[in-house]
């Protein structure tokens, strides 16, 4: 299976030819930074097999960054900035970077917060739009959530949102916010682009579960991950503590198992991994009750984490909630029940406890090395705005920030793929069976 | 309502004669510790009406602390541990300041860790009885829970254990637990009594929701507390970034409520407290609904903090576990059943959240205060047992360690009175109304 | 040595006839907190010598806590906030309490926050006194230090300080702040009683070394030794880290050695303490040097813990700051010298870091138990005020909210008794010998 | 300036015959992972110029990971760890998991663990080398540090130990160290290679200031700069609580700033950041003192943080360690006493507080995030040395995991270039001058 390639064009909104304010430099050897030139690009594929024929890619990124001629004329912007969907770790730190970045770089003086989400435009809502300037933000980033509130759904409703933009004189709009939330905002542009108006629409991914293409690693990602160690070492204290203990922790993951691998990694207390990648087995020689049972006969204590969107094909339910996401049966209960049900038919002593850390983890402030990431990703959202390109969010590809069109970066998400190092360090590391199926 | 006049008599196997090995010294001003005289005794009640005759108890509790002359020969000590019921912080510190101060202090070299509390006493349960010594223990309170496993139940097999510990010529123990644990130690003190043995039997009070009486504080409870701050915080994040927010959070407290008061009082983002000892009602002018909507109305986000034990006039199921603690029917899930309910049937929007972070606060390792708080126990349980005390238990009292007889120790809960400066304080912090009731 | 009998006669400026809009109860049963009377008092003294006559103490406490009866009316109070001295955790905490209990529960609606310490009363400092509300004050608690500023100094100037006041007509002072602060503002309330003023002075008293009397535990102090722990952790570590490591750490602690005392009893990592209590000598055969190289023939690796103000005798140079604190010599560069040169002139290899965590320690944020304890002196302060005493400050005794006249509160220093318990335990965790002197 | 070519062949013992032990995959979409094939590079460069000719690059790396068949076979295994140079966040990770992965995954039963660096084999030091197993790493990862004990120097006597290792057959060793210690380890598989012996030397870069080329991010750097957030918070708060205060953090960063850079942007509280890759004048209109001075008339209050190698024009002394590391001055306390001065020559009030966290950064326990890196950095070490491969190290470029030539790796540093998007975002947010220079 090879992926398709990309057209990873950006569209812009019309010339650049204001002067930007930033003050950078256009020499090298100054010790003064430089602008980013448009001929700055990263190349996409970089993986090469030394027995084909050499790599020539065509598929490019552009650098994001600030560039020396920029479209908008900072006194005539009014930017909007609007968070989508679940809470993450380092909402308020783009928030943050995204108002500073606008107000003291490139001294844009009309700074809107939407509250709750797309919702905060529709005429049903008439929520406040919150003022934003660098004493309102000055200090968010030391809490968790968001200033601005958030919600799901209200994207779909893409004419009210752009008429209300045009009441606001908004003409530019940062979306941070998931699959969904870009998914929106690409049909915002579009709607834009039909009607002629000159707003830029960029987006900051945000995606706790890492599960976004083109955005190597998504910003909360490792804070949440941090989080979910606390959980991970009181349910091998648990276990540990009593006689032949088992415990069950569940974590995020609706469809990729990106926390809960690094969340094994990072702990080396965990002995077996449930993702929604890797399709297991319950009953049977091979089957996870089967592995329970032998580590609980040779170690007597157990941990088990699990993604809460492992084993759909077990407890799936149908249905889904206002983001559009499918709604997910409970793979954490379930396997409580079947597990204790299990040693209880065959008259063996087990103490078993569940651990749901939920919310905990998405509501914590950004860790340190999230923070930067979360200032690097609103400034250089910031910058790609100013120059006039639209429909784009911005990415991190090979380690570099970049631009990449909405349409693109929603077109597959990013997964854990069971044949990977990362999995394969993760099944060397907690020793589970390679597959559990029969 | 009075309390009943206690006699603190402790229990001594015999006379002491041992010099003890310690090296105090036995006389003021020279720089160097003293040891305790068996005269120094604390004043038990100590609150004074002004308006009443001049108080003069005969209430009055032996210091705890090293004894000049002590009662067994240390060469001759065999000393157990063990540590039963639910995992709570600072155990491993405190059988590593038993070990440390039997080995280091008095050069005792025969200490056995029982695993799996009582059940490791018992014929049918032939698990190690685990060897201690320096090494074992030096780094073991770094990690919570306990080094030796717990388990409930099992006390009541008193001749067993009696049984046991002469079979292993153990002729000290020291019995880490909770009420349940502490009724067993007693039972096995006068067992031991019975058959004129001489063996000491020494408490370490241990009860995470705070509820021994004349344990001003137990070990753990801090770490508890500090712990359920998060979740708290979580609660308060998630209210505020959503519409019309709200966020329950379950913490622990069977029969009384102190975690949740005092971590009402250390985050100030909690609105409602519900604990044991103060009965509400859910409907009603003033019963919680009403005052959960109209806080919606003023504030639009909303956290409760409710104890497990809260509210089982209205959830309780009937039953028990094996260390005979009742079973307490699920108040957070009744809670978010009905407020669920109630807002679906007004038709309101409310965004519900429920935080139950069970297991991650009880198996944290101690935070600093509670380690110096365990560490002190531990060596003020060894000098207790060391000087021939027995069926009793460390306490600290007027905030002087002290001695205080099991049974008495026993005899009543510490609870919150609602009627206390504390729950004053807790209901001025949150602004919840003083008594929801019709 | 006896302390001498303490008068605990709390001054009031006047009859308290106001009803306390409080709407507490003053019936026992009704599961309503209640008022407290000024006949309940607490007994000062509670040791007992079995040998000796029975206790009959005349030295009782009054309660902290809300009267039925009050002295100002709310309406017409303008209340005024001082942090004054170094920066400690809690802080915030407790101008936040001090704020919410006079707005929400007594309905005040003049605060005035005095910015940097006495020195905003002064004339010649003319800097804004800041308006406090609930809205200012209520995140102030997650950040560390003051939200008014401080400073040292200031309070001999008395009045200077009361003519500000007056021209405020701030009725109600509350001073947070340690020893040179208390003795400050009780010079303040007896210059207002010259005057003939009803001006209530409340002090809240402040020291991160604990060394206040009557007031068991100051806020700041858990925290604090918390905050310890890292270093000495880390300086443990280094210590293991390479050939011969030793290992100092400088904590807090000018003339008591109490966090000194409880960060080793916290971390078990330290070996030798140094406190200013007790003396000790560098030569010699029984001397720090002599006993340090014994402890790296056996061990290999030493940690070194010394309070700052330890071992004055040999460094002290003389000179006061602003606050009147004597000027301490650098225990800690001289003991790295000591052992440095020590070692180097016995051809002994060393490795010897040195850590001196400083500023890190007192600018933390309280952490939750700290908070709590913050929450419950600020709104006890305030009661006190409302009530019409002055001249005194919230203390804690045997576990109890008093008050305790100012001028008594300064009158002797906490400090730590090398005879006492605690220094015991230390002596024993350490394994240091009981006097380093020959 | 553009980079030289660079030849990234690896050498290898010979051929690899051995059939892996692991059980992984060869085939696609079996759910199981694969090993890597010698034929999977990745590309170097991926910068591209859309203006020039497109890039054909020839310099490609291989893919670090498990091959199919091995060169040494596991029952003859010695495999030797070594630990070297400064403590680092992460060193007893890297330990775990190479022992692990050797044990568990190969069945490797000789792992040594040489003892404080190269020092341990040198046989003047007849230091123990200490047997490693499961049993004994299980729980290092939860400790900073080094299990084995690190220290400075000795990797410059070849011959010394590829003796000690022949005398303990060890046939493959691990250099867990910085650029010193690898370029030790390329000496020592020459001087193997000289001899015609069959032994594998595979480094793990280290070094805390994040200044290895070919290593994108090193161990433990996120870890320090999480340590680095507090004492700059601490700063913050000190200088705010204070009448014109201003702190003064120093961190490490011997010729790189990348702690210092990432600190201030995860922080958002520091105004200047001086780093050793951009030079700065003290003195004159666009002086740093002159800056100073205008931040405290606009903002009363400012916070520094200096890198430790930063500013050796003005204050470098001259010498070097065992390491062969230059000796810095120390532009802390230069700092210090410049600023201190200029502003009393203005008789111009300043509080400034000075913060030298020193060995509380690097001492710390690997955060959850560097424990992944680790874990896999160790396992990927030993895969490479299992296949044969020597005078190599693991590192991460382009977000895979490579093997990189030991002397290629050293050939130069990585240092933060003052004209690269990472320190245009920290001049952004700090607010910072482009540059302080006349």
């Amino acid at each position: 299976m090879t992926d398709p390639e990309y057209d990873f064009t950006i569209r812009r909104l019309g010339q650049a030819h204001v002067p930007s304010p930033l003050g950078l430099s256009s020499e090298l050897g100054d010790f003064i930074a430089n602008y980013v030139g448009d001929e700055e690009l990263v190349q996409y594929r970089i993986d090469v097999n030394a027995n084909s024929a050499p790599l020539q890619s065509t598929e490019l990124l552009e650098k994001a960054g600030p560039r020396q001629a920029i479209y908008f004329d900072p006194a005539k912007v009014h930017a909007g900035v609007v968070t989508c969907g679940g809470l993450c770790p380092g909402l308020n730190n783009v928030i943050r970077a995204v108002v500073m970045t606008l107000w003291h770089g490139y001294g844009v003086r009309r700074i809107s917060g939407v509250r709750f989400g797309y919702q905060g435009f529709l005429p049903e809502r008439r929520l406040a739009v919150k003022e934003l300037n660098p004493d309102v933000v000055v200090d968010i980033h030391r809490l968790g959530g968001t200033m601005l509130g958030s919600s799901r759904g209200g994207g779909e409703r893409t004419s009210d949102i752009v008429d209300a933009m045009e009441q606001l004189n908004m003409n530019v709009l940062f979306t941070i916010g998931g699959d969904g939330t870009q998914r929106g905002a690409s049909r915002i542009a579009e709607e834009i682009a039909r009607r002629g108006s000159k707003i830029a629409v960029v987006g900051i991914p945000k995606t706790i579960d890492n599960d976004l293409s083109f955005v190597e690693k998504s910003f909360g990602f490792e804070t949440a991950v941090s989080r979910a160690v606390e959980p991970v070492t009181s349910a091998h204290t648990e276990a540990l503590g009593c006689i032949d203990g088992m415990s069950i922790v569940k974590v995020m993951g609706r469809e990729s198992g990106f926390i809960a691998a690094h969340t094994a990694l990072a702990t080396n207390d965990v002995n077996f991994v449930l993702i929604p990648e890797v399709p297991f087995e319950i009953d049977g020689p091979n089957g996870l009750l089967a592995h329970l049972e032998k580590r609980l006969d040779h170690r007597h204590h157990a941990v088990l984490l699990v993604a809460e969107g492992a084993g759909q094909e077990l407890v799936a339910s149908g249905g889904a909630d206002l983001s559009g996401n499918k709604k997910l049966g409970d793979v954490g209960l379930y396997l409580k029940e079947r597990i204790t049900a299990h040693f209880r038919a065959k008259n063996r002593e087990l103490n078993l406890k569940y651990i749901d850390p939920s919310y905990i983890i998405r509501s914590a402030p950004a860790n340190p090395i999230d923070a930067v990431y979360c200032a690097r990703l609103g400034s250089n959202a910031v910058h790609a705005a100013m120059s006039g390109r639209t429909e784009c969010l911005v990415g991190l590809v090979n380690n570099r920030f970049v631009h990449v069109p909405m349409h693109v970066a929603v077109s597959r998400r990013n997964r854990v793929d069971p044949e990977s190092p990362l999995w394969r360090d993760v099944v060397e590391a907690t020793g589970q069976p390679a597959l559990m199926r029969n």
